[in-house]
């Protein structure tokens, strides 16, 4: 059960960008497993991976065509996650990506692929194939929501997030889809995430945007401190709506910016609240840090203690283990005199023991909220970082034991 | 249910030691919950604690007491931890200490505290000093297995171990208890143990002694990433054996450290048997890296990853979680082409990708046994390391959501 997380909202095209999803059977029948991206010539394409050294065959194809040609099309399918395949993954994902690129009449190079579920087993690329003209021709501008379905695994609703912003009198539109629920622990991305606009927008700019972004979203959640091996997630800006973006500063950029950290911070939220069996959506604010690198090591040990996401699923203020968390964080200096923990509003912890006016109905009120706020202040500085998890329920457990079955 | 953990063994008493365990009702009614050790003159003490910075207020009185005095008594508690409490917590620590000292007719610093139990709450000292007389009149050389018994939480069984061995023509006995079951990953120590032996060690061999052998036993388990509040581990040595261990090397050094290494790595690994929901054992071996610090964070990652945990559960052999676990460790050179992982004897990734010959059929029968080996290669150098752990049940969940109920 996803934890409020709405319906899909409404996706807007982005000119020059069309989706083409379809059943090619890869991994299971009858369910959407393919998905064509297609951009328009001069789409500028920027892309973080995942650092997990046993990267996908796909991820480390993307990164080679991606570093020799402008993509034209991304191939996505799940089911299988063609990693731990080594040289034949390699050869299957190259296999892919040429078929495409015969069909669409561009280069091989040309095609990025992207893969997603169970590991060390091969692709199925005649299914893959076979699938390739259902996909294409359902391409259409509006095939946001089918192939946000497309790329689920575990996903028990879709997720995407869309808004459209005036920038320099023209009107701009950044639409984006993500699939998540479990492995996710993103570093510098996350399980598959598609963002298109139709800004143009160099090249390095569109990079940095979306690294700093991703930074900032994807790279500040986690479900169960697992990083994937196919993490990727792409921008395209297709140029479709005039507005140009030549640097990455000024009143421009900033608008921009700020619209694909919005679509970015809706989709990296969206997995968590649809992560694997989540009841509860956490917030963690770790504040008053030496640096931000302290803020992030208390606020991940927090997030990925199973005595802590246990306590949450069970609406039980059993805040020592917060406590016991934070005392465990491989950071260099604390100070645990200085130390306070809040529950929403409620403080919990002062100067390293139970605040004394705090009660047990204060907490417990807090923890049968499905959406909570956890603020640690370390006392020892003005840096601060912010992630969202969730807890770890019966759910996680039965989903993870028969994922295979 | 514990895995294949046998019953309390024959505990042999060591003479200078005698244990007084009773019903207190510190939290729950009618289960013992209180534990007295008192140590002949002369017994000298060594002892290692959790390295968490939340460290309990009985582990703060108790390294104090430590630096002051040679102990005569160890008071230990179940049910509170009192953790988490402040100079409140201190006071309660200091206060139970002074009554032990009053029966037994020593100083106050020469009793060490240890608490374990539920995190935050104030310790009733008036109930656990009012358990004191019955604690005090049990005091008998052969309360061992009822002291195992007393300091359990969620264990489900008690554990003890014990040997005698004939070193320099006479018969040394070690015999240790602890407890475990969650909030285990000891950084220096674990969760209460307390070993006794008849030799006489000087206090800087002992120490030296008992540091090197935590360091093999309980600082290679890990049932769920959570270091506790409240670890400690003291190794008293009475003499009253006649056996003298003067410096930390040589032949009579070597016989004892071993007698000393066997008692607490059968400890260390009852802890992980009778780990909170735990249904598999498994020992984690990390063999050819550049160094022992590199293995060990393969190691535990592998043991801590959700999603490895509940595939072990499943008697599941998605080794792809394994290999996504290796990729994403924290250390600084990992060349994936020349990993290779076996599940027992079994060869299920070589050169970084599925072992050609490797079926699934294999990899299932070893996953349905209890008892499991994992065994990676990094293939870049001379270092190895080995842990112990277990899987992650839903009777891990159920325990950690219904603890404090």
């Amino acid at each position: 059960m996803a934890v409020n997380l709405p319906p899909l909202p409404e996706l807007h095209p982005v000119p020059g960008i069309r989706l083409g999803t379809t059943r090619a059977q890869i991994r299971k029948k009858d369910r959407r497993d393919l998905v064509v991206i297609e951009c328009a010539a001069g789409t500028q394409t920027a892309a973080v991976f995942t650092n997990n050294r046993f990267c996908a065959a796909p991820v480390s194809v993307a990164r080679e065509h991606l570093a020799q040609a402008a993509p034209r099309a991304l191939l996505i399918n799940t089911g299988f996650a063609n990693a731990g395949t080594g040289s034949g993954g390699i050869d299957d994902a190259r296999h892919s990506c040429a078929a495409l690129a015969a069909s669409l009449g561009c280069e091989p190079n040309e095609v990025l692929p992207f893969s997603t579920g169970v590991i060390g087993e091969r692709l199925p690329v005649e299914r893959l194939i076979a699938g390739l003209p259902d996909s294409l021709s359902a391409l259409s501008e509006s095939g946001w929501a089918e192939a946000a379905h497309g790329i689920m695994t575990t996903d028990t609703l879709p997720k995407g997030s869309s808004r459209q912003v005036r920038i320099d009198g023209k009107t701009v539109t950044v639409t984006g889809i993500a699939k998540g629920a479990g492995m996710i622990c993103p570093n510098m991305a996350t399980l598959l995430a598609f963002v298109a606009t139709d800004a143009a927008v160099e090249r390095a700019v569109l990079q940095q945007c979306l690294s700093a972004v991703a930074d900032e979203s994807f790279n500040r959640i986690s479900v169960d401190g697992d990083t994937s091996t196919n993490d990727a997630c792409v921008l395209l800006a297709t140029g479709k709506s005039g507005l140009e973006v030549h640097v990455a500063r000024g009143a421009v950029f900033d608008a921009f910016y700020g619209a694909v950290r919005g679509v970015l911070a809706e989709l990296a939220q969206a997995i968590v609240r649809d992560a694997e069996g989540a009841t509860k959506f956490i917030t963690i604010d770790v504040e008053q840090g030496a640096n931000q690198a302290d803020c992030l090591e208390v606020a991940y040990t927090i997030a990925h203690s199973p005595l802590v996401k246990t306590a949450f699923f069970a609406s039980d203020p059993n805040w020592g283990r917060i406590l016991a968390a934070i005392g465990r964080a491989r950071i260099p200096h604390l100070d645990v005199d200085r130390v306070s923990i809040h529950l929403d509003d409620v403080c919990i912890v002062r100067h390293g023991a139970r605040a004394p006016e705090y009660s047990e109905a204060q907490g417990q009120a807090i923890m049968k909220k499905s959406e909570i706020r956890v603020r640690v202040d370390l006392g020892g500085g003005t840096a601060s970082a912010r992630l969202w998890t969730c807890d770890l329920s019966h759910d996680y457990v039965t989903i993870n034991a028969e994922y295979r079955t």
